[in-house]
């Protein structure tokens, strides 16, 4: 990995915008954890937690924040180390220039749209009428549908399936075997058979959202499933037709969100999470990995469990229902002492008021 | 979307057999949602509870039930508002004719055989033997395994696998990524390592299936996985090897249906729902979103919960899980109470019983 | 299936080093579950659990361990049934030989290294500075990145994704749709957007391990996420980054594991199991169905629900939680008695100790 690219302290000092507390001269050729890096290779303390592991660490410079001290060797020190850190990623795994062009095997139909600044990668299939902006990747083995737009810059990975219509903003990554646009779970059904309600609308995915893989977002059934910009979706995630998730909301891995659900803006859903249907989330809302969440959820709000309740009145109710076989034998004890007192005062002994 | 497309509401009404209240010379150019809806389009109010907002819709005409009064503008008045929107939708987005033949880039083994009016995208591949009946369309880069057959008039989606000597009846669906066939999950292990049981059955799809994308349905151990006629599987769902899924039941996004289970016919598995495996589910049965089935369910039960519990008894028990608190409260009230009361009663002053 | 193929029971013993109870001349033809088996064919009794279903069975011969009595028919006796049972399956469902070579539609970079003894599929891609192995099959339309390594007799399935620099070690098999080495989830959000920390590590998949169709295997932010030799993984699994899984584990269908665990060897996640980040999971944990896990589990430990807790101990709470109604009612009730000896000992009668 990024073997003989090596860069001096001074030179990361100045990258990274650091003060350096060490040798400039010192050379580092690596990024790695602080565990495993060895002398030639520099290290990172983003969470106060690790400071002893940071401490132990055998990395040849540390990449630190500005609270912490006692840490052996040199040291960048930066207000915000945890952007800091992908800075430095970056100048160690600068990401490959893909070359412009359009791979001989790759099928692209007569009248779609290809910038001559895009990438369309081997046995890709790009149908009628769709657009790839510039700067675009098309990955190996990737399916454009007829119709859909992929704009300025944005990396559709190999395998991944954008059916037909479905709008791409600037800068989306979609990962390995996602699928964008796939028909919504729509059926009439007369108590015996299930009719299929056409699913004529589309998918509306604007710029900075990232799609993970084997990602599924379905088209709407009229109108459009909107992923609003910013929007991080983790792997194997589920978002039903209809549904509107806001900027810059984050979504951990198979989260499922049920048709015609708002999901607000800045929301996080951690992994395993599902929302039933036509519910609204709003700004900001918490929600705990697995919860089920059946109602709304005012801006703000965080839940945890399933049924999905405020996080610290779940927790209350964690610790209480460990704590049932206590209360069950508190309450057998509070009946036989009632029955005690009810023996020693025989009925009819003091009179009932 | 079917720009330029329009039909008078007069035609709609003989389309629809429905009953016109209004200008039948009107022309509306597409269908969209209550709020969305503009002057040249027709809307529908299917579901009484949004009588509100088609009052208060600017669409063109409205598409709705008998019982409906005091909607603006023309009505087209139907019976069966919700099939009778299959129909319009279908009207102002016909599916789009696929043109039979097999795309040059396809790759298709000599002794497959692929009926003259099916479709097969670009890039697919066919291995030997496979067979794929009339009017089937093949999406682009989808794999058809060795001996595996699709029926008349099936899609099978751009980017699925059907693995080999899978059997799909007619008129089945298939979406992006879903792959049918993979080995089922099975071992024996000797408490120390892992010998894989070869998985040497297959999959039987019967007519009018629908599958979701990046769903996995798994190949029988010996026999075969079946899914009877009718059902519809949303996305991501996980259906283990030898499961066996009755006609007309419908299995929600992200269910995981373990080996060797028999669900009923007209079951419903919502979203996220857990089945252990060798259980029965009776027809009829209807299990709640994230619920965990570990036993055998009657024919018509209602569950809710991990583990899984009667409908209404889960409801209450999640009230009073909730209560859980107060509940602590009274019983240290009483408690102290009984103190109390025990003080008032020294031992030895009633005589105990 | 396997039509034609046919063993005398002579044949079969010696095969499986069984004991014959019966004629070693009887021809079987084929293997099938003893409810569905034939005259012609043999089934199996691996479970005592199906003993019932056995002497039931029509099957032409039974494959049985040694403490059954009263079988009907000839019986095949060996000492461990389900080993025996692969074998006899194996028998008559040898694994096809693939025919060694390179597709002429697979894309294949020129700097690639592919084995003389390696098939390539159709369609497949394969991209500059690969390794396939001897004797290894790279399935139709699989994608295999830049650098990306296959081991000696390793199966890639149709339509597998593997990313760049991605490693597999020996005999691994990977089922369709799976991708390995799609970016980890990481971000550092400012309250506000959220930048992408590069993923830069890779994936490690060490010997004997089976990986299920469109589970998800993410790339280590730095250094590896390892799956250790002869772990089992189902399908619809998520595997974050940096996580480390043991040897010889097993991982059931939708589980998802979030990032940086580490989860020892022999461990068992049973379906739809989500495991919180940074946990470590000890050597033999086995976590029942759906459980969501929140802390670090001690070796053998096995746990149950959300949140996990120690397995008998969330069955007994499963248990008392459904006696909530009767506990409330017993409160009430005592709460009245209370009441009613309050009533008798008004305040003063008895002094207060």
């Amino acid at each position: 990995m990024a073997k003989g690219v090596g860069f001096t302290l001074g030179e990361l000092a100045r990258a990274l915008h650091a003060t350096l507390e060490g040798d400039p001269a010192t050379v580092v050729t690596g990024v790695a954890p602080l565990e495993s890096a060895g002398r030639d290779q520099i290290s990172f303390l983003v969470d106060a937690r690790y400071a002893g592991a940071a401490k132990a660490s055998r990395a040849g410079a540390l990449l630190a924040g500005p609270d912490v001290s006692g840490l052996p060797g040199p040291v960048l020190r930066v207000s915000a180390p945890q952007r800091a850190l992908i800075d430095l990623l970056v100048l160690f795994h600068p990401s490959v220039e893909a070359v412009p062009g359009i791979a001989s095997s790759a099928v692209v139909a007569r009248d779609a749209s290809v910038a001559p600044t895009a990438t369309v990668g081997a046995l890709a299939v790009i149908e009628s009428g769709a657009v790839i902006g510039p700067r675009v990747q098309i990955g190996p083995l990737a399916f454009v549908g007829a119709g859909a737009q992929v704009g300025e810059a944005s990396v559709v990975h190999a395998r991944v399936a954008l059916c037909a219509r479905v709008t791409l903003g600037k800068r989306v990554v979609v990962h390995p075997g996602a699928v964008i646009g796939a028909d919504g779970f729509g059926y009439v059904s007369d108590g015996q058979a299930h009719s299929k309600i056409p699913q004529v609308g589309s998918v509306l995915v604007e710029d900075d959202v990232e799609i993970g893989a084997n990602t599924t977002i379905d088209r709407a059934t009229l109108g459009q499933t909107i992923i609003r910009r910013g929007t991080k979706i983790d792997n194997l995630v589920q978002v039903g037709h209809n549904v509107e998730i806001g900027e810059h909301s984050i979504i951990v891995a198979q989260v499922g969100i049920s048709g015609s659900c708002r999901i607000g803006r800045g929301v996080v859903l951690a992994g395993q999470v599902g929302v039933a249907d036509h519910l609204t989330l709003g700004d900001g809302a918490v929600v705990a990995a697995q919860t089920g969440v059946h109602r709304d959820l005012a801006p703000g709000e965080k839940v945890l469990g399933t049924p999905a309740r405020p996080l610290m009145e779940s927790k209350r109710l964690f610790v209480l229902e460990g704590e049932l076989p206590e209360l069950v034998r508190r309450l057998r004890d509070a009946e036989r002492r009632l029955a005690r007192l009810e023996a020693r005062l025989p009925a009819g002994e003091v009179p009932d008021a």
